[in-house]
């Protein structure tokens, strides 16, 4: 299933954890990559069976160290690793290999805001991996390093760019988002135990501190062309995948309903992974589990003079990995829906 | 267990619903009421134990039609019907009897928000059942009546009431709340099936469409002394109990976080049910789950100019059931606290 | 997608449910065969999208009823529907049209043993459809109607065909095995809410009641070559989907722990969709969702001379659509494995 | 609420853990025991707030080091230590106190199991916390030392002591139990995270290999008066807490279902947290959460020669913390149901 000789041969740094679980899911499946080195830190030398035992056309690959040596001699490596990982590797790599980081090192271009949230130095700014942003795909076309959104923000922004393109809103953002716990990765603290989750909805990061705030603050001013505000409360769900994100900005003066509705329309027109519902019907991330779509909502609350976007993803799959083949799909010339599903798996 | 003498009697109207269920837990373990007539609609004639097994106790009682003379002859009332319902029962039941209505009948002063939201002519107001507004324990403890608050409505003013009363933010919130699908009652629509809900979190009711949300205005209008507006967002959780409320309003200016958190130390000092954790830490709605209890966390996002409040509650006790006794013991004259656990059940 | 001109076109009736929307699924990701025309019975009228959101591809299709002119003219037929309405249907298709039910209408030769466990005259035996039964790939390559395993089965059998076949096991089985909601499909009813399930592991259909506890017996019988007895309960689990069941046998005298792997490892060489795990892992459904795989494990309890199997599955994937399209496969001179995924979607 | 002056003062040792949250659940509750000294390892130092937010009466209660000086001066400690700890912290603490263990240390007779099952040397055997085993309760009310039992041999004794002591089963049993992930403890094991087990259902500990098959084996042998050998297979289900144990045993030759039933409604009369259900209903995990009740279900399977038990408990109430108050009770000369529920938390 991996040998297929389309051309295209990717490594995955980072194969263990969930984002590179996810990334090999849809490489498998994909008719124009194949499948190459897969590497990990503390889990080199075992087979990816013991840690991905879903993806069982792999069980028997043996994890290699994450080294340049091991990534070198791939058309396309993707990075799924810790932050701070990723600049050194990819200095080694070479322009030849295209390099799609899934990670948080390259998306923010201030450095200000990348040692406020993150600390330290910051590594520079790569193209920014979401196609749907005005402009995007001609600049991901061509493209060597590609990093790829947080999860959180590209939920947010693929929910509310159509309101600021069309200036629909006022740039004062409120945006509170659920989101599955894989988003946390498979990090052993007691917090993600089975136990604590299950049965039970939690807040954290509160009041502006989560790092996923800046980049959607950089993403919606550059929309705006202005400053954008955006107060933003993540929250943990009992579920594995999917993030829910409820965005609330005030309404420009005049705006209807219906032209709310128009206007998203028109520019979500001919978009292949995001989808506006019908009127009436409401997203649930159940529509979206294992699908590169993001399935959207809007309302214009005439009351409270606010309009609300309401976006379901799977955070896993347009919020990581999916998104991340998607701009690799543009940056190796192959048709940027290649390999990516619009289908989720419900109930 | 229910036959203890105590001198207070109650009866539960809609016993086999979710609402009715946890009335009876807690009367159960309630050292100043008894158990009696227990009344329901289309499950009369059954035993209690084919609907609440949970209820071992009271496995073997039959459940007799909501009618006047089954609820008459007793001290309290508890009424956890359809919307509709509670009107024409109390007016037969006369004033000898305390009335305590879990439905939304009597709850909103406004009667054009009662038929624009509810539809249908207004049944009129009832003294309402959150002890802790300012100046409510008094008109409790004189009430005939009772209208219990909404789930919704109870965490988002639990939460916000002080930052008003103390004029820290701008009347103009915005409430993202997960509720628990036990919230939705024990219908039979798709939407609420287990293989729909499980693994998914969904939107309902955007755009300021839901019920609760004249309430909220009217409760948070009546602490600021002015026109609060409120975009309400409800979503629903792959869990059975719990509400997490995240509510956001404009800093005051010169808020400070420091002058934030005294004010809610002050307001809520002595408040045997809500609870401000100790800073660092968030809500959950685990750590309130069977308790009569509110749990909140304040943060200031001085970046976006937000006071953000989050509140867990259990839609079913606090947000309901534990409620209504609350307000029942102090129209009864017997202690608030009498019966009503403040420890959760978790994991 | 679906109008790719394969030269295979199926219809799916009874769309709307769960059933068959993993049969959309599957098929829309089928390279072989086209989606023609959906039919249900309720819903007929409305669009796909109405039911089955996570579709997208199919979201604008309308609905028919379910009637033999709607479902005349393609290659094959599913049939997803409640018991009894299979046969009539069958009857008006005519012999070109394949047949695949998902139903339990033809799968029990016993006349006796379907009036017992379903009521009312017995429909009829059509070949079974699964595979890996000794013999069986060649029944379903000549097959024009097909009767789809139920799900329970279909993890029974595959667990226990290869220790019957062997002769390791004694002939006197107990299964208790665990399922999620979607094997119960969409029904209405309380004991099926999100509300009642989450949280709680319940019993049902104890005794020897379910109904697919003759058919195990009957596919078990016929590898072993004589009566074996088996003792099944199933349990409800808190997910939407996934299957565990525990084969428990009376080893046959002198089986070693090496001679049962080994003879496990020998029968299910080859098979693409049964994977016998390392030693000294054990299924989980996670595995398996969304894939067309049953995961399977053994052990020899010496202590208690007992065989122990656990198998994991996907109730909808192989343990309905994905074993209904595997058989179909085979019946349309396709490759079995065809537009099946192995791959599961996990965490 | 700890400072009642009821006269009897207990510690609980290990407090910061599931077992140990659970006891200080149940003993804020009981009229009859004050909250003395909370001790634990690692979290020393910490306010219990820390780790057991749900307790909120006891959240800045400072959590000391479980040495013998921490746990002198109190009537009754708790132990709910990992394995090995609880003879040596025992020996320290005189006679004058009644040590409760909630561990695996003294609960087996034979030192040749203890060996083989856990390692190590066999501390010794204290009196079986199980008041309902024949016999029991009057050794329990004159103990100093009590070894509280297994969560899952708590289940399966309880469902089948009732058979074997009426001699209604042939000696040979098959069990297979559902347990929620509390019962693993607050381990961070990669298999316990929210991500792995929401929507899975998994085995572990096949073919005889957990350690609480041994004391299976010791119970019900001892009520059968004979050896029975017993086949377990355990299952972690997506739930904090609960087992559903479905028991399997050959039917004695004769054996009627009438009589099956009227030997556990015999067997059964006058237990206070041992409830045999209405025919036709079965159990539910849910029906016992946070309750000290066992509910069970029998069925007599004529075809398959079968007697089938199902049984559920709360693993952390009845299978653990509860389980241990109730037998306290007993040694302390208190009433044996004091400050146990038997109401269950729903849904």
């Amino acid at each position: 299933m991996d040998s297929g000789g389309c051309g295209v041969k990717a490594a995955v740094a980072g194969a263990s954890g969930y984002a590179g679980g996810e990334l090999l899911r849809l490489l498998l499946a994909h008719p124009g990559i194949d499948v190459g080195t897969l590497t990990a830190g503390s889990s080199a030398g075992t087979p990816l069976g013991d840690h991905q035992p879903h993806l069982a056309d792999l069980a028997d690959r043996i994890i290699q160290d994450t080294t340049p040596e091991a990534l070198a001699g791939h058309d396309v490596v993707f990075l799924a690793l810790p932050h701070g990982q990723s600049a050194a590797l990819a200095a080694q790599l070479g322009p030849d290999t295209l390099i799609v980081d899934c990670g948080a090192d390259f998306r923010l271009t201030s450095a200000a805001d990348w040692t406020g949230f993150y600390g330290g130095p910051h590594a520079g700014t790569w193209p920014y991996g979401l196609p749907e942003l005005p402009g995007q795909r001609e600049i991901l076309a061509a493209a060597r390093t590609i990093a790829v959104p947080g999860c959180y923000p590209t939920s947010v922004t693929l929910g509310l760019f159509p309101a600021f393109a069309a200036g629909l809103v006022e740039p004062d953002v409120v945006v509170v988002a659920a989101s599955g716990t894989s988003g946390a990765g498979r990090s052993l603290k007691p917090s993600l135990l089975g136990s604590e989750v299950m049965g039970s909805v939690s807040a954290y990061g509160v009041g502006g501190a989560h790092r996923h705030t800046p980049e959607m603050v950089q993403n919606l001013s550059a929309v705006a062309g202005g400053p954008v505000t955006v107060s933003f409360t993540p929250t943990l769900a009992p579920m594995a995948r999917g993030i829910l994100a409820t965005c609330v900005a005030p309404a420009s003066p005049g705006l209807t309903a219906a032209g709310l509705r128009e206007a998203y329309q028109e520019a979500l027109k001919g978009e292949p992974f995001v989808r506006l519902l019908p009127e009436g019907r409401w997203p649930a991330t159940a529509m979206t589990l294992g699908a590169n779509t993001a399935v959207l909502q809007v309302a214009l609350d005439e009351r409270a003079g606010r309009v609300v976007v309401v976006v379901a993803i799977d955070n896993l799959t347009k919020g990581t990995a999916g998104g991340a083949i998607q701009s690799a799909n543009l940056a190796l010339g192959l048709p940027e829906e290649l390999g990516l599903p619009t289908t989720g798996v419900s109930p």
